[in-house]
């Protein structure tokens, strides 16, 4: 389903709808699609965790739905208002131009952030639209360095020439701001860890191999996956992943790869589902001799996630189930840092330049 | 007292002493100046935080002392071994270079990170230097935008053309790195949030009047505290500090101006003393008429950390008195967010113009 480019016509139309309901005194309803796993599924052709077609109804004149009803059009205004004064905002900015007291109570409008938030995405989702298009913007992290230069807002900024710091991904990295002006990288390596990053800067190793390197700094945020997947889709730059081997780090490659459950909605903007793994797994330990002491032993959680991530339909790959099932049999984790152990350039040097001769990765 | 500028020199001498101990069949002695609140003290001329005279013997014949001993050796020659490289490498891969089973024993030289760390501020301030001197870098945060040039490891990058992202700071910010080609502004603000920096930017507040503007994203990492100090002292301009109305805020002020307890060897090289604090302040919600209902009462926390803050030599000055004595007066604090119930411009447009042309600043 294509994002609508025009998310200010669809609030009028929200807000007229909504009018329309209250003269012909209908009691008022906002649909808003289901956004839990019951309503989720893994689309097998395209390789996206995607959100089925279920409907909730979100009615002004039910008890347990009027507050949020309240909240959903306070929402819709004041995206609409951002939109008119053409600003941006964060969306804890948000929060605070919300909260007031209800005349005539002791009630406000909103609490917390946490109740604002949840309602931003409800109406991503029924207006089939993207935060950054109602002007909003979340926290930013990650940088990226190599031979791409990229306009930024109306600065050219050429990330081979970045110095030690690369170009911070910023919030919002939606054509309306952000444009590939020239690239010439032949892949991109997503890197988990900023000090990895910064190793592979350092040795400049998006030099020697023609690349782009990139790093979400942990969880990647939202504008760091949706510029993951316009380098795939409009530079056509085959991505490889590289996270800690243990659960959280393959957690965050599938959510790059296919996207997550709480966004489906946006897995086209937001999935790179062609992206393939390069390490690090338990696997590499034997094959790069990496001394035992370096690596961590599971503990609970960690059992019992693997053992669900062995029934998740996207590690069903006979590739994927074998590095689960080596990791609890041998009962351990381990991070990209202990790499070191082999040596500060190992990494950039032996490792990476191994993996990607043999074409040793998981997909 | 100057900081070293070659560590390699005393990393050897640190060695040699060490041997020439064990040679003369001495136990072998390392000294460490004390690095704990009965050690520091606030130097009222300078306006800095400082460490005392008090030193420590770390010595080898003394059960309590042998593994920190075996540490601090193993941390200095992993350094030299890395400055004889010229690489750099985060505190993070140093632990995992270090890790590894002693020989005929089941004890591993450091079971964790907590453990070596510490081992690097100690050799920084008994070698009187710097960890980015010694090679090591910390996790970076924190962007510029404004009317400089800076040099960014023999990249020139001009921050008033960094888009919507700004220069991202990087770990490391000493002239070896990072040097001032050109800067043109007549101050520097200090924002403690992104999203904040992030509304100035896109208002263009730094052109319009011909500033920087830098965030630390939360408390600032050390290469961010450490360019506001070059900043100042190598382009003299005046740092104005904006926080949220509270304790933490406060503190992240006080730390940026004074230097904090456990960097105190380094206060000359982190602290900016004659930073000025232009808000924001439970003073400013009468002042600018900022609704109530968009302060958040202060917990029991929020009251213990006001009362200690009052009997804090640094923030004796009678307007801080004042401040403090008003929150707890009033009950209440409040964040920078908080500014948007006025309007979204509210901060660029009003809030800080009328801070600077009223001098409305706390010492």
């Amino acid at each position: 389903m294509p994002v609508t480019e025009n998310p200010d016509k669809k609030l009028k139309e929200l807000g007229k709808n909504t009018l329309k309901q209250i003269e012909k005194e209908k009691n008022p309803d906002i649909e808003l699609p289901i956004r839990v796993l019951s309503n989720i599924y893994f689309d097998e052709k395209s390789g996206l965790v995607r959100l089925g077609d279920k409907i909730s109804h979100r009615t002004y004149l039910n008890v347990a739905h009027t507050r949020k009803f309240m909240q959903t059009l306070m929402v819709a205004a004041e995206c609409k208002k951002i939109i008119d004064q053409d600003v941006t905002t964060s969306i804890r900015d948000l929060y605070y131009a919300l909260k007031r007291t209800i005349p005539g109570t002791k009630e406000n409008t909103v609490e917390y952030q946490g109740e604002s938030d949840p309602i931003i995405e409800d109406l991503e989702a029924a207006l089939d639209t993207l935060r950054e298009r109602l002007h909003l913007q979340a926290d930013r992290k990650g940088y990226v360095a190599g031979p791409i230069v990229v306009n930024d807002a109306g600065d050219r900024i050429n990330c081979a020439k970045m110095g030690s710091s690369g170009w911070a991904i910023p919030s919002n990295v939606e054509p309306e701001v952000i444009t590939f002006e020239k690239c010439t990288a032949d892949f991109l390596i997503v890197v988990e860890k900023d000090a990895i990053w910064q190793r592979l800067n350092q040795d400049k190793f998006w030099k020697k191999y023609n690349c782009l390197i990139l790093t979400g700094k942990g969880q990647p945020a939202r504008g760091c996956r949706r510029l993951i997947n316009r380098m795939h889709k409009e530079l056509k730059l085959p991505v490889y992943v590289m996270t800690d081997a243990d659960a959280w780090g393959y957690y965050i490659y599938s959510v790059i790869k296919q996207g997550s459950i709480n966004l489906s909605f946006l897995s086209d903007r937001l999935g790179t589902p062609s992206a393939k793994f390069i390490g690090l797994t338990t696997r590499d330990v034997a094959k790069f001799g990496i001394p035992k002491n370096v690596t961590i032993k599971l503990n609970k959680g960690d059992i019992k996630r693997a053992n669900e991530m062995l029934k998740y339909i996207w590690f069903k790959p006979k590739e994927w189930q074998d590095e689960l099932k080596h990791m609890l049999e041998v009962g351990y984790k381990l991070e990209l840092e202990a790499l070191s152990a082999k040596g500060i350039k190992y990494i950039s040097e032996k490792y990476l330049p191994q993996k990607i001769k043999d074409k040793d990765f998981l997909p």
